[in-house]
């Protein structure tokens, strides 16, 4: 084991490195800027923040301490493992996902009761850590299975890969010297020394490590983490680890990172290793790697992931299915595999500048990573199905859950790790809004606030930005502060936008399009651009491939995915028997709310559900129920439990059956669900029975 | 432990009482036949039954020896357990539902061979019981967890279960003496004397020794056999069990079974359960529970359930879903879900008489049972999917598989219940085609054969059926042997032919419709009653709330579900695009396939599968297939790997697109995936990508 001195970087003149970024890579087309150069004063993303600064955090402070998962740190020290653990076996990583959100909000803003519960906090994990820098409650101990000795399922390096990711949070904040620094520093080390070139030569079956050791070389300089992350990068798909019942695949070690057409397998892992890998390739100058990455995201993109930006529709092994098989129904996408995806398209979009890895952030924060907490900020969905048919039974208001049973959300889950992810994403909101680069500033998402970066020249260029986005899309960009020379201000024109978007400029206004609007000027302190971008809602239609939702069509409005749940329509609790009329197109109504025309087509009831009469699932008389509100999917189910449906069918079993045309039987059908009376008379045809049709 | 006789009831006068029925309850609308009154000759279940003789018994043993779990018995013997235990908790039962097919097989038709096997496994088996009765090789010994320590998955009761059945399977073919038998009792024993009104008040996670023990007490008189099966059966649904991920309804530990609306959770737990309840409610004349588990079922059959009658679609959990929640793709439909759903319809047909449990026991014996077994019986499916979109990699054809992994059948399974129960199932099925009752006689399902019975007053009926059924549906049945007072001869006609069914007796063809035909005649040897089923291929539309096939049809003919396999079209690999042409019905070719007019519709590949566009989706210009030809779905996976789909999608994205119209755009959409090339230009507004649309 090395016990190298870890040496900082030099900073670059005019710049603070390594400050306030989630991702600060070498070589990168955009240059993320540090969350001290980005202010959001109101609007969505303020509300949320506050929320998680609020509610969320002291939330999960919380449960992770009313769950024994903090405790299983003091129950180190104090040899009282495994007798006293709790929780699952990596439970550890959800305290230093709380130490990330925690360190984020430090760097935003001094908070000194914040800081001694986050000092406290390590503490008792500094504790815990061995001599030889290993630190894992579930491990190692008499009565515990040994180190590494369970790669498949024992979560160790996933564990310690956080454990590192909240000390580059710490560093990346002003405390390079911070005491959870040095305790990461000697976890990463004794990882270094036992999986190095001539360690064990395997993987973890859950990747987050690669990420975390580039960041860590990011952050310290130090090549050998670097390497380490090459050597599991590199090793995973080579069938090091053993098989298990979901296949090697399940944590993409089925193929060669370099040879993979698409993301499968467990979603949160194959997202996380792709983050890694992009990484890697982006500090290693491997054009390659990235570009097979880059690869398997558009194709993922293309055809494995849910209209809001969720990916992985399987509940069995949390994991991708296969091309366009996407249900709404029990849709999975997990909450952490949304954070994974804007994790991933962050490191894709600073490394090529494309604007379609924004787009897709845009998407899976407003219809994804939104759609996790309560609108009090005390629980959370886990996985976020896009149909939700039955109330089911709510969660107990002070129980965990299990991970992906609830209908409404659930304080804590016994798998708890979304909770950690929304917080130390919301924790970092900031950095993932703009970028710079040599020629100037880039905002990607829009939020009331304000941007400035200091040029490598030293000059501060600095832009107020006030809108009401995403509820309107008028976006007025003013410079505050500018160079004595042209730069580029780059706007994104979202990738939903294809019709009746503007910019304003100079007095001018012209048409814009999807992409990137980039206006260069000497510009002024006061000149303005302002973007118009159209908040006319839209009708949505699937691709044809995708079975699960042929028929239907989804509503949306600038970014927001809208659903339509059963507490706005008065007295309807199932939402199967819902036609959207496509002919009357979404409406705004005058509280902003949008509206559809809709008509409940009573499905009449047979006792076997399929039928060859041409008119046997003609509905009964359509009931008009005249225009129904939308929500935004992220704000559904907030009113106790509703069903809900987001891609609403425009029709019935046959498309020859438009909305409102008569039935051609008489209004009541034979054939209605019969309770069985014992004792059929076995001589009586009973033909008005579709088993018997 | 109490060590009773146990008495066999004195047969009735004329009838050999509990011979050859898998199922004989005391009170019933319909008698069951001892396998030996009906005898099949030729035609589909002939075939199946051979292959089950020749090919799948022998298998089942192969593998039951190579993978140790017959080892396991004499580990158990030798004192070796548990450093020697080979497979999961449950593979005991595994041996006893071989030994239960092997019964059922002797008991048609004296084999030495397989008579010699049988005994050889039945002295390994009892050469491990313990001396107080407890039989099974993964718990109770010194290093395992210790006996009835883990009711919800350690499956104790569950493999006792399946051993009383085997030992059922042997009184009733004539060997009540049976070692077999001896150790069931014992075992039976120690389960009424732990379990009983002052023993441990649970129940097994896993439901089967209900039926099992009500079955046993049919067998031996015991009333404390039955008295039992209540206890478990009331005991159930009242939270006996501990809690576990997917809820207690996974275990139906949620509801008392009285009060439930519809099966659900785990679904072979579910419906082995109901089985049992069925002959608890049955010999005890408790209606109202019969009455409950019956409109359980009903509910079950018109909202969750698979047109191949398939049950169960969840795969987490290998669960029913909320009713209308039947996607094809990745259906689950477990080969034991069939099995369980036909024990359970028999109950309820021979109760009540209703031919729509008949109706479901046809379809699920074809389209599910049947579908399990590869051609040559050497191979199995565990899930029965409705819609395979990808080849996927063939099982290796000499390693056991995960459960539900393979897209091809697979040697043998991990968890290798299905096999089992294939066998089983096979080998006791002439049981299931008829019945009689003091007016005569009812023909459920059609073979070619003979059906005979010994009425009460010693009078035998014979009939000789002869029929190519399902091919064609033709049934004719002759009387052989009648009696000198009028009888009536009743035959089904299937819940699908509701359209040209016709039935002729004494010279006079009459229509007939769905439901039971009763001819009441003084039948003489040599009269014919012809049954003549439409055989016509049929469009089949699935219930609107069925999301998941809204805008497709299945074809069926008789009573088999068809499927459209790939191997089928030259050059197509995807089942994804294809489009059938309901404007042309389905037609039968000369060489007996039904043939469907089909088209590909090459969907444009897009970076984003959500279109605003109205005409975002629509087709490339449609490639006339011509007729494709349909197979039996039971059929499909036989000639290599192929893709499948049961429902076919009539049209595309919009109902709007008919088959065969000029798409409007020129015939090469913009915005086909695109590699990425590494480095985009931000300034570029990239139109033709749909994430950007």
């Amino acid at each position: 084991m090395t016990t190298d001195t870890v040496r900082l970087p030099v900073p670059h003149a005019g710049q603070a490195p390594n400050t306030g970024r989630p991702v600060a890579p070498r070589r990168a087309r955009l240059r993320p800027l540090p969350l001290t150069d980005v202010h959001i004063t109101g609007g969505y993303w303020a509300e949320l923040q506050r929320r998680n600064q609020s509610a969320i955090l002291p939330h999960v402070e919380h449960w992770l301490e009313r769950a024994g998962w903090l405790g299983n740190f003091d129950a180190a020290r104090e040899r009282r493992l495994p007798a006293d653990r709790r929780g699952r076996e990596f439970s550890d990583s959800e305290v230093y996902k709380a130490l990330e959100a925690m360190a984020w909000e430090l760097g935003r803003r001094p908070d000194p009761a914040l800081q001694e519960r986050f000092d406290a906090i390590v503490a008792r994990i500094a504790a815990a850590q061995e001599p030889d820098g290993y630190l894992n409650t579930e491990f190692g101990r008499p009565g515990q299975g040994p180190r590494w000795s369970d790669l498949e399922w024992g979560h160790e390096l996933y564990c310690i890969g956080f454990l590192i990711q909240a000390a580059v949070a710490r560093a990346r904040t002003g405390h390079p010297e911070d005491r959870l620094f040095e305790v990461a520093r000697r976890a990463a080390d004794l990882v270094c020394a036992v999986f190095g070139e001539r360690g064990i030569a395997s993987v973890d079956g859950h990747a987050e490590i690669e990420s975390a050791l580039v960041e860590f070389y990011r952050v310290t300089g130090e090549p050998r983490y670097l390497e380490q992350a090459r050597l599991f990068v590199e090793r995973r798909g080579h069938q090091v680890l053993k098989e298990v019942e979901f296949g090697r695949e399940y944590f993409q070690d089925d193929l060669p990172v370099r040879e993979a057409e698409v993301f499968r397998g467990h979603a949160v892992r194959a997202l996380y290793f792709a983050a890694g890998a992009v990484d890697l390739a982006d500090e290693t100058d491997d054009d390659a790697l990235h570009r097979a990455v880059a690869r398997q995201w558009r194709r993922t993109v293309a055809r494995r992931t849910y209209i809001t930006g969720g990916m992985g529709s399987r509940h069995q092994d949390e994991a991708f299915a296969e091309d366009f098989v996407l249900p709404a129904d029990r849709a999975y996408s997990e909450t952490c595999a949304g954070v994974a995806s804007v994790m991933l398209a962050w490191r894709l979009l600073l490394a090529e500048g494309d604007p379609v890895y924004a787009d897709l952030i845009e998407r899976t924060l407003f219809n994804v990573v939104s759609t996790s907490p309560s609108g009090d900020g005390r629980a959370f969905f886990y996985t976020n199905t896009l149909h939700r048919r039955e109330l089911g039974s709510p969660p107990e208001p002070d129980r965990p859950s299990v991970r992906a049973a609830a209908s409404l959300r659930a304080p804590w889950f016994e798998v708890s790790c979304c909770p950690t992810n929304v917080a130390r994403t919301l924790a970092s909101l900031t950095a993932y809004l703009a970028t710079a680069d040599d020629e100037g500033l880039q905002l990607h998402q829009y939020v009331s606030g304000t941007v400035s970066h200091h040029q490598v020249d030293g000059q501060e260029l600095r832009v107020t930005v006030t809108t009401d986005y995403p509820y309107d899309g008028r976006i007025r960009v003013r410079i505050d502060n500018s160079a004595d020379r042209p730069w580029s201000l780059s706007l994104r024109v979202p990738g939903w936008a294809t019709q009746g978007a503007s910019v304003t400029a100079g007095g001018h206004t012209r048409p814009a399009g999807p992409g990137v609007i980039t206006e260069r000027n000497v510009w002024q302190a006061g000149d303005e651009v302002v973007l118009h971008l159209p908040m006319t809602p839209r009708l949505v239609q699937p691709d044809p491939r995708i079975d699960a939702v042929r028929g239907c069509v989804a509503v949306e409005r600038g970014p927001l995915v809208l659903a339509l749940e059963s507490v706005d329509v008065p007295g309807m609790l199932s939402v199967n028997e819902l036609r959207v009329d496509v002919t009357q197109p979404p409406r705004v109504a005058a509280d902003g709310r949008v509206m559809v025309r809709c008509h409940r087509v009573p499905a009449p009831d047979h006792d076997w559900p399929y039928s060859q009469d041409p008119d046997g699932h003609r509905p009964e008389q359509p009931v008009d129920l005249g225009d129904v509100p939308l929500v935004p999917y992220h704000a559904w189910a907030n009113r106790g439990p509703s069903t809900m449906r987001v891609w609403l069918p425009t029709y019935g079993a046959h498309p020859q059956q438009p909305l409102g045309r008569q039935p051609r039987r008489s209004a009541v059908r034979r054939g209605a669900l019969r309770v069985a009376d014992g004792r059929a008379d076995p001589d009586a045809a009973p033909v008005d029975r579709r088993l018997r049709a």
